[in-house]
């Protein structure tokens, strides 16, 4: 009921990192899209299918080293329901290789339509008795806009089923200020006033390393905030995107962490995914040994600002 | 690239209302479940047929009277890839009877992501040269708490698919005041201060009645937040839930209504497809016709306080 099983599995690698899976056709190999086509035609279920095998080739290099992979919801979406069967089935062999999943869906609603979102994702389905897993991931985000209606019952399926979220704070993103920096009449920001939210939902939730199941997304590209969050939500885990190609650098992301290296989990994508294309004279057969490569790189420069992570 | 389409749609059937295609299996009549299950099993692609056997008749119902249907996505994703395709098949046999659909995703994220989350619900996707549309909805529900940067990618889409979109603005449950009711430090509320973001984003998707492609949430159980955001906000077109089962009731909806009865189109899941349980003596069987009854109750009640709608 907390996201204690990320934080073991980040003790166990030493590294506190999530590989995120945002595939787009143009990251993927030409040999793994020809033999997807040739297969089942250059249409969405080739695409999904071609985005599946390149997942699976990653998840391979990375699950030893990489305690965690963070799927983005939109880029299967948009390869219809094809592209969110692959979302499944990659969420189903990333688990089964011992990596702790997290969608990244930024879900949002009230009530029992919440729970419906909670259940297909981190929860069971009912069907006429019997308990499926739709997607069954370890850890879902969400955005807070609505309140406590739109948490609550994604906190009840943690409960139940050993699961955590990761509430939007402070995204990443040049105009996350337009309205999360506005300071409320109470002269604090709204990103903080969320922040306190969290520390507040996390209380449901909590777990035995310090840290609540309820965590916030704030992002690498704003290291002030960053610290500022860090002091003031002691019990809140934070996701952090925005590591690499968005500009944050690992000095940036230095201030999620506590002093015993926890307290954060830093996302890179594309500049795992597309490791294989940087390196000169790479065949692309071998992209996840590239990626491998890559993900080393990023723990070792990370690490080398929080030492040993411990609990 | 406005919601004109569907203010259109509204005119022709003289009724501002949308059904909500929120199936829940206990929502669908036995004997649609027992000949699915026997089909695909009691499972969720058992399920899932269900869902889209009820939905067909409900449209085919309907079509003719009410000018657009909001399916919404939890209700399918929680039956995981087989309800999202029976998602894509609805929005497909809506659109299929003239239908308006509004895909109520809530879809949140930052540039290329929010682009991907676009393209799969009102675009295309571009597989090898060719251009798929995996969903093909109308209009999008989307949460603004990410700014601009979270909008831009949804209005380009827009403008060049003729699309809309509808922002969460002021939702309809109990906690909604938790954050959107907070004021900012220049005196206006959070919730106020979206709306103002949606005229500002919505000048870029001008309509010819006057209202822009990007519409607003504005839930029908906070009737004086309605008044106040349709003097407000002239040119913002409301998506109004939570009227029936949540609570809210005709009177407390025509504030959404300008002077034209333009304006805003009312939602009603639940009422519209559950009406056959609440029919004694019912067969089954006219689940739909139950549900065309309490359409043409609901259009009959809203128009009897705001008139005839012209444009």
């Amino acid at each position: 009921m907390s996201l204690d099983r990320l934080i073991k599995g980040i003790v166990n690698t030493q590294n506190p990192t999530v590989a995120g899976l945002d595939p787009k056709l143009d990251y993927i190999p030409d040999y793994i899209k020809e033999k997807a086509f040739a297969q089942y035609g250059k249409n969405l279920e080739g695409a999904a299918e071609a985005l599946f095998v390149f997942n699976k080739g990653l998840i391979d290099a990375l699950c030893d080293i990489v305690p965690a992979v963070k799927p983005q919801a939109a880029y299967y979406e948009m390869y219809g329901w094809y592209g969110v069967r692959t979302l499944q089935r990659t969420i189903e062999y990333a688990k089964s290789k011992g990596m702790f999943v997290i969608t990244d869906a930024k879900r949002n609603d009230i009530g029992t339509t919440m729970q419906a979102y909670a259940n297909a994702h981190l929860g069971t389905t009912e069907v006429e008795g019997e308990s499926f897993a739709a997607f069954g991931s370890d850890a879902l985000t969400v955005n807070g806009y609505l309140g406590t209606d739109g948490i609550k019952p994604v906190i009840e399926v943690c409960q139940k089923e050993d699961k955590g979220m990761f509430i939007l704070v402070k995204t990443s993103n040049p105009s996350s200020g337009e309205l999360q920096d506005r300071k409320l009449d109470d002269g604090l920001t709204i990103y903080r006033t969320m922040g306190n939210m969290c520390e507040k939902w996390g209380e449901e939730l909590t777990g035995q390393y310090g840290y609540s199941g309820v965590g916030a997304v704030v992002g690498a590209t704003y290291p002030e905030q960053l610290g500022e969050l860090r002091k003031a939500l002691p019990h809140t885990f934070f996701l952090v995107p925005g590591y690499g190609a968005q500009g944050g650098g690992a000095e940036d992301v230095a201030p999620a962490f506590d002093e015993k290296g926890l307290g954060a989990v830093i996302n890179s994508s594309r500049g795992i995914m597309c490791a294989w294309k940087k390196e000169a004279g790479l065949d692309p057969q071998n992209y996840a040994q590239a990626a491998r490569r890559e993900a080393i790189r990023m723990r070792d420069e990370i690490v080398s600002y929080i030492g040993v992570i411990t609990i």
